[in-house]
C-alpha cells in the first residue's frame, strides 16, 4: 500500500497532466482552424458558419484576439449554462439522460462522503490497532483511514454496518428518483415530439412463407384481416447488403480520386503513377487519375445491375417488412401482442426510428437468433476468461530470440543493447494493448451476429458484454492478481463462503492502486476526451488533401457521438469502486467525486458542441444503467460480508445478509415500476396523441407521410425512390433530397442532426 | 447397499400390499353402496343415476351378482378406452394433460431403459474391479450392474458419456414433441370451445382512486376512451370476504341442524341437549334443535345486514374490475397491452374462468404485492432449510422425562414400560409426520399470501413452491445424510466443485433405497390412491348422520380433484431419479416404469370416474411441468459430471460440461417457442373465433350473456343477482338459478361439473 507521499505524487502528476490538457483545449479550440473539430455540432444544425470567411488571411489560422485567451476557461460554465430542457431539444434525450449518469454519481456519492468522513474516517482513525501490528505486514497512512485499522472483531465494526445501511438506503432513495424522473422525462419527451414515422410502425419479422403469394401481398392480407379498422400500408425489406457494400467501396474510390485530382491541380506537370496491386506496393503501373475514373464506372455499373437485381429478385425481398398503422394506437397494439398461435413467426415490436434500423439483421430465423445468441454467450464466457491466452501465444511468438532464429538477418538490430531492451519491455504489451483497443469493436461484432436490429440495441448489449469484461477482468483482476482464468480456476476450487473473503480481505489493499487509476484513467483520460486529439488531426489531414468545396469540409468533419457501448460499463466502474469502497476506505471517495464533477462538465459540453448522435431511442438505456448500478450494490454487499467475516464479526456477517436480499428485491421493485415504460407504449398516451394530431391536422395524409420512411438507405436517390416506395397508386411530387450522406449506409446517417430536426428530414417526402 | 435379495423381499411385500389394495378396490367398488364414492364424476353430470333404487333391500348394500366379481379387473382396459378427444370433453383439458405427464415419463423411459439395459448394463457387468476390491466397502450385487463397477479412470466411462448424451437428446426430442402436441390441444381446445364469458374479459387491478367518481364510473370512463370501439360492458368487485365468512358459518351450523333433526326424528322421545361453549364441553346446556335454530336465523339476519352494507357502501367496492369487451380481438388486446404510463396502475391480464377467481386476492395494491412476494420468498427458504428446528423443539418438549417433570401425575402410567418405549419411538416421528401431512396446506397458504388472483395459479405456486422442498428434503436429504440445514452449511464450506462431487458420490450408493421409495410411494402409495379410504369413509360417515334427500347425498359426495400443486411435484421426482440414475444406475428404471404405468392407469380411471376439477386453466400448467423436467435434467447431467470427476476420469468431465449449456439453450428455445400460447392469446384465432361468432349467432346479446358471469359467488341467489349484475338499464327474465352448490362460496364450486357443461350454465342467464 501505498504512502500518503505517494499518492500526492501520482495526484499532482495527474493533475498536471489534466491541467494540461484542458490548458491545451483552452487554446487550439479559440484558433478559427479548429473551429469544425470544436463545433461540429451547430455546424450541422446549420447555426455556425465557417469564422475564416472574414478577416485577413492569418486570422483565418490562427486567432489573434488576446481577450479570447484571457477567457479561455468560459467555456465551463457555458457548458452548464443551457438547460436541461433546452438540452434535450438541442441534443436529443439519449445525450441529455447521458450525461445525468455523471450527476446520478455526484447525488450518490457526495452525501456519502460527507457521512464517511464524519462518521468512519475518525473511527477507522482512533482505534490505532496498526500503529501496533505484531505481523509486521506493510500498512501506511492510507490504513489508518480505513477499516483494517480496526483490528480482529471490533465493535466498532456495528458502525461500519450501520452506514452499509445506511449507504444503500441512500443509494435505493437516489436510484429510485433518478429512475422516476428519467421515466417521466421520456414519456414526455415521446408526448411532446413531432409525428414520427417510427410511432405509427411495428416491424413485422419471420413472416412465413406463402406459395400462392409474394411476402408484400401475405403482409398486406394478413394485416388487413386480424387489424381491419387499423392498417394502413407496408414496406417491404430488401436484401441490399451487397448493393450497400458496392456503394461504400465506391466512395473509398471517389476519396482517392479527389485525393489525386487535387494532386494533379497543385503540380499538373508530375504523372501520377500507381500500382494496382496489394496497397498500391505491387502490379501494374497506371495513371492514377484514368485508373480511378474507369474503376468508379464499372462500380457505378456493378451497382445499377445490383440495384435491379434487388428490386426485380423476389428472392432478395427478406421475410420481414415494416407495417405501418392508421393511428398510434392502432400500432400500439399491433407491437404488444401476439398475432398468431405460433409464437415464432409474425413477430411483431415497435420499428425502430429510421436512422437506428440495423438492416443486415433484419432477416435473421428464429432458430438461428437463438442458435446464434447460445454461441455468442460461449464465446463471451472465453472471451472474459481466457483472452489472455492468445495474448499470450502472440507474445511468445513475438520473442526476441525466436524472431532472430527465423529472420538471422535481423540479427545485428536486435543484438544492439539500445533496442533490445526497448522491444523486449515493449512487446509484451502490445498485443495486449491492442486487443484492448480492439475490444468494443469484438463485443460490437459479436452483438451484431447475435441479430439486434437496431444500432441502440446493439449498443446496449456490447455495453452489457464490456461491463461483465470490465468487471472480471479490470475489479476482480486487479483486487485478486493473476488472470481471470486464474482466478476462475480457484474460485471452482474454493469453498463458496470463502470466495467473498478472498476478494474481500484484498479490497483495503488495493485502495491505493485504484485512486491512482481514478486519476489516470478518470482525471486524465476526460480531460484528454476534451481535446479530442484523434479527430483533431483527422481533420487536418483531410482537409489537407481532400477538401475542396465547403460540401467536402462538412464531410470531414467528424463529430463522433457519445458511443454508449463503450464508455458507459467504464462510468460504471466508478459506481463499482465508490460503492465498494464506501465503507471500507472512504478516502477514494472524494476521487471520484472529482472524475463525476469533471466528465460531467466535460461530457455537456461534447453534447451541446461536438457529438450528433445517429439515433434517438428516447433514453432506452435506462434500465441497462439502473440494474448496473444495482448489480454494483450487490457486488460491494457480498465482498463487505466477506470482508468482515475475515475480521472474526461472525454476527456482523448475518446483520448483513438482509442487505443483498433487500438489494434484489428493491431491483425487481423498480423493474415492475419503471421498466414497461421502456418496453412498451402505453394506450392510453396513445389514444391521446391520436386524438390531438387529428384535430391539429385532421387533412394530414399518412399514407403519403409515412411513404418510403423505411426504404433501405442505399435505395435513398430520386428514382429508386419512387420505385420502392410503399404505395404504387399515388405519385407525389418528391423534393429532391439534399440529404447526400443519408443516401449511402446508415453509418454516415449521424452526420444528420438529431430527432429535433425529424420533422424537416421527413417533410420532404410529403407532397409539395 | 442391499443386496438383489433384500429388494426382492421389499418388492414383494411391496407388490403384494399393491395388489391387495388393488384388490380390496376390485371388490368395494362393485357394491352399490359405494357407488357415489367411486364414480361421483357420473353423478355430477347427470348420466348415472343410484343403483339402489332397483331390487330388493340387500341389493341396494351389497353386490350379489357372481359375474361382476368375475370382471373384477374391467376397470384396467375400460380406463384406457376412453379415446383422448371424448377424455377432454369428458374431464377437461386439465385431467387430460395431467394424465399425458404419466405417459410422458412412459414415453421418455421405456426407450432410455431398453437402451441402459442393452448398453450399459453389459457394460458395467463385465469389468469385474469390484470383486478383487481392496478398501473392502461392502459393495453388492446391484453394485455389479452399476457404473461403480468400472473402477478409477476406466476407459468404459466413456460408453457412459456417449449414453449420457444419447439419453438427454432422447429427453430433448420428446419434451419438445409433447410441448407442440399440448400446445395444439390447448389452442384447439380454446377454439373448439363454447362460447365462455372468460374469452370476452379481461381482470383489471389496481384502479386509482378518483375524487369525482366512483369505481365503476372511473372504468366505464377510461375504457370507453382508450378502448373506444371494443369496450361492452364492467363488473365491479365487492369486498364480500365477511359475508363469504358468515355463508361458511351458517352452512356449518346447518349441517349440525340436520344432524340433530335426523337425531330427533330416529327418537324423538330424546331430549337433545348440548353446551354452548368450547367444543361443546363447557357452558350453558341448552336444547340443541332451539339452539341451531334459533342461530342459524340470527346469522341469516346478520347475513343480510351485510349484504346490504357490501352493496351500499361505497368502502366495499375494490379498486379491481371485470372489464368485459364486444370482441375476443378487444379482450385479447386490453389484456396484452399497457394501459397507462404509470406500469402500476389500470393493470389487465385475461380474467380466470369465473370458477377460478380467488376473489379474497382482488385488491392487493402493487407496492403490498412485491413485499408479500419478498417476505415469502425469506420464508420460503427458511421453511425449505430450517423446518427441522420448529419440530426438534416440539420433540424435546415433547420428551418423557420433561413431561413427568411438568405433570407428575401421569408418572405411574409413563414408567410402565410397554407404553414407554412405544411412545418414545413414537413421539419423535409424530411432530415431523404431522408437518408433512400439513405441508402442502403450509405451501397453499403462503402463495395466497404472494396475492395469485386465481386458483390455477395458485396450485402452480404451490408446486414449485413443494418441489424445491422435495428435491432439497427428499432428493438431497436422502442421498447426502443430514438436516438441509446441515447440508446447506457444509455446501457453504465446500468448494464450488466439491458439491456435485459429495453428491454425485453418494449417489451410485443409495440406489437401493430409492428403489425401496419407488415401490412404497409409488407402487403401493398410486394403488392405495385408487381405493379412496378417506373419502370412502367421510361418505359413510355423512350418509349416515346427515342424509335425508337425494340432494342431500349429492352433497356428501367428495370427488376431489387432482390437486396439481401436491401430485404434481411428486411425480417430478420420479423424472429427477429415472434422469439421474438413468447412466450410474440402470436397474432403477424398471421400477420408475412400472409406477408410471401403473399411475397413468389408475388416474385415468380417477379423472374419468371421480375426480371433478375446480376449474378448466387449458393445460396452463404445461410450462411448469416441462420446466422441473428440463431442470431435472440438468440436475442429473450436473451430477455425472460430480461423478466422474472422483473417479479420474478428467477428460470426460470436460466432454460432459457442453450437455447442462445446451439443456439451459434448450429449455430458452421452448420458452420462446411454446410459452406464449400460455400467456398471451393470439390476435389471428381471436378474430377468426369474433367471426364465426357473429356469422353463427348473429342476434346474440352479449351484454345479456356476460352479465352476472362475474358476481362474487356469495350474491349468486335470485334477488341479489339482479341487484348486481352488470347493466341496471335492462331487466331480463332470468330464470331462477338452480346452482345451490354455487351460491355459496367458490370452494363448492367444484361440485359443478368441469368446461363440458359450461355453456348449459351460463344459459341460465341468457333472456328466457
Amino acid at each position: 500500500m501505498g504512502s500518503l507521499n505517494d499518492i500526492g505524487v501520482a495526484a499532482g502528476i495527474n493533475i498536471l497532466s489534466a491541467v494540461g490538457f484542458l490548458l491545451v483545449f483552452a487554446v487550439v479550440r479559440i484558433q478559427p482552424i479548429n473551429d469544425r473539430v470544436y463545433f461540429p455540432k451547430w455546424y450541422l444544425k446549420g447555426t455556425r458558419s465557417s469564422p475564416r470567411h472574414i478577416g485577413n488571411v492569418l486570422s483565418k489560422f490562427v486567432n489573434a484576439d488576446v481577450s479570447t485567451y484571457l477567457r479561455f476557461l468560459n467555456w465551463m460554465p457555458a457548458a452548464l449554462k443551457m438547460p436541461e430542457p433546452e438540452l434535450i431539444e438541442h441534443a436529443g434525450l439519449d445525450s441529455a439522460v447521458y450525461v445525468r449518469i455523471y450527476l446520478l454519481g455526484l447525488k450518490i456519492f457526495v452525501p456519502i462522503t460527507v457521512l464517511a468522513f464524519a462518521v468512519l474516517v475518525p473511527v477507522n482513525w482512533t482505534s490505532a490497532t496498526l500503529g501496533d501490528d505484531e505481523e509486521g505486514l506493510s500498512y501506511d497512512q492510507i490504513d489508518k483511514l480505513s477499516i483494517s485499522n480496526l483490528g480482529q472483531g471490533s465493535k466498532r465494526f456495528w458502525v461500519h454496518i450501520g452506514m452499509a445501511y445506511v449507504f444503500t438506503f441512500w443509494t435505493f432513495y437516489v436510484l429510485y428518483h433518478e429512475y422516476k424522473v428519467i421515466t417521466t422525462m421520456r414519456l414526455h419527451f415521446l408526448a411532446n415530439q413531432n409525428r414520427r414515422p417510427d410511432q405509427f410502425t411495428v416491424l413485422v419479422r419471420n413472416i412465413p412463407a406463402d406459395p400462392d403469394e409474394t411476402v408484400g401481398e401475405h403482409v398486406e392480407h394478413f394485416f388487413a384481416v386480424n387489424h381491419r379498422e387499423h392498417y394502413l400500408s407496408h414496406q417491404v425489406v430488401y436484401n441490399a447488403n451487397t448493393l450497400a457494400s458496392l456503394v461504400e467501396k465506391k466512395k473509398g474510390l471517389q476519396n482517392w480520386l479527389v485525393y489525386y485530382e487535387n494532386q494533379h491541380a497543385k503540380n499538373p506537370e508530375k504523372e501520377l503513377i500507381i500500382k494496382t496491386g496489394l496497397w498500391g506496393l505491387w502490379g501494374e503501373k497506371v495513371d492514377a487519375l484514368q485508373h480511378y475514373k474507369t474503376t468508379i464506372e464499372e462500380l457505378c455499373k456493378q451497382e445499377d445491375e445490383e440495384r435491379q437485381k434487388v428490386i426485380s429478385d423476389p428472392k432478395a425481398i427478406m421475410p420481414a417488412a415494416f407495417v405501418s398503422f392508421n393511428s398510434q394506437w392502432g400500432a400500439a397494439v399491433c407491437a404488444q401482442t401476439q398475432q398468431t398461435s405460433n409464437p415464432t413467426v409474425w413477430l411483431t415490436e415497435w420499428a425502430p426510428e429510421p436512422r437506428d434500423v440495423y438492416w443486415p439483421n433484419l432477416a435473421i430465423p428464429f432458430v438461428e437468433l437463438s442458435i446464434r445468441r447460445l454461441i455468442m454467450a460461449v464465446a463471451l464466457f472465453f472471451l472474459t476468461f481466457f483472452f489472455m491466452v492468445p495474448i499470450a501465444l502472440v507474445q511468445s511468438v513475438a520473442n526476441l530470440d525466436d524472431i532472430e532464429r527465423v529472420l538471422p538477418f535481423l540479427k545485428p538490430i536486435i543484438e544492439r543493447n539500445g533496442p533490445r531492451s526497448v522491444i523486449q519491455g515493449f512487446l509484451p504489451g502490445i498485443a495486449l494493448k491492442i486487443f484492448l483497443i480492439f475490444l468494443p469493436t469484438i463485443l460490437m461484432a459479436m452483438s451484431k451476429i447475435e441479430g439486434h436490429v437496431s444500432l441502440s440495441g446493439l449498443e446496449r448489449r456490447t455495453a452489457s458484454k464490456y461491463f461483465l469484461f470490465i468487471f472480471v477482468n479490470v475489479f476482480l483482476g486487479s483486487v485478486v492478481a493473476g488472470t481471470a482464468f486464474q482466478q476462475l480456476n480457484s474460485f471452482i476450487h474454493q469453498s463458496t463462503n470463502k470466495i467473498p473473503e478472498t476478494i474481500g480481505e484484498s479490497i483495503p489493499m488495493k485502495a491505493t492502486f485504484f485512486i491512482t487509476y481514478i486519476m489516470v484513467d478518470g482525471w486524465a483520460g476526460i480531460a484528454a476526451e476534451v481535446l479530442r486529439l484523434k479527430p483533431l488531426i483527422m481533420f487536418h489531414i483531410k482537409n489537407t488533401f481532400l477538401v475542396r468545396t465547403e460540401q467536402d469540409r462538412e464531410q470531414a468533419m467528424d463529430p463522433g457521438s457519445l458511443e454508449f457501448g463503450s464508455t458507459e460499463p467504464r462510468i460504471q466502474l466508478y459506481f463499482l469502486l465508490g460503492l465498494v469502497y464506501a465503507v471500507v476506505t472512504p478516502i477514494i471517495l472524494p476521487f471520484i467525486i472529482v472524475f463525476f464533477g469533471l466528465a460531467y462538465l466535460v461530457f455537456r459540453h461534447q453534447i451541446i458542441n461536438v457529438y450528433n448522435q445517429q439515433y434517438e431511442s428516447g433514453a432506452q438505456f435506462w434500465p441497462d444503467v439502473h440494474g448496473r448500478i444495482v448489480t454494483a450494490l450487490v457486488i460491494s454487499q457480498i465482498l463487505l460480508i466477506g470482508l468482515l467475516s475475515t475480521q472474526e464479526a461472525e454476527q456482523s456477517t448475518v446483520a448483513l445478509l438482509p442487505l443483498p436480499i433487500l438489494t434484489i428485491w428493491f431491483h425487481y421493485v423498480c423493474k415492475g415500476r419503471f421498466e414497461p415504460a421502456y418496453i412498451k407504449f402505453p394506450l392510453q398516451e396513445a389514444m391521446v396523441k391520436d386524438t390531438l394530431q387529428r384535430a391539429n391536422d385532421p387533412t394530414l395524409n399518412l399514407r403519403e407521410y409515412l411513404k418510403g420512411a423505411y426504404v433501405h438507405p442505399v435505395f435513398r436517390s430520386g428514382d429508386m425512390y419512387e420505385l420502392l416506395a410503399m404505395d404504387e397508386e399515388e405519385n407525389p411530387h418528391l423534393v429532391a433530397t439534399k440529404r447526400r450522406s443519408r443516401m449511402t449506409t446508415p453509418v454516415d446517417s449521424k452526420f444528420n442532426s438529431s430527432s429535433g430536426t425529424n420533422e424537416g428530414e421527413f417533410s420532404q417526402l410529403r407532397p409539395s
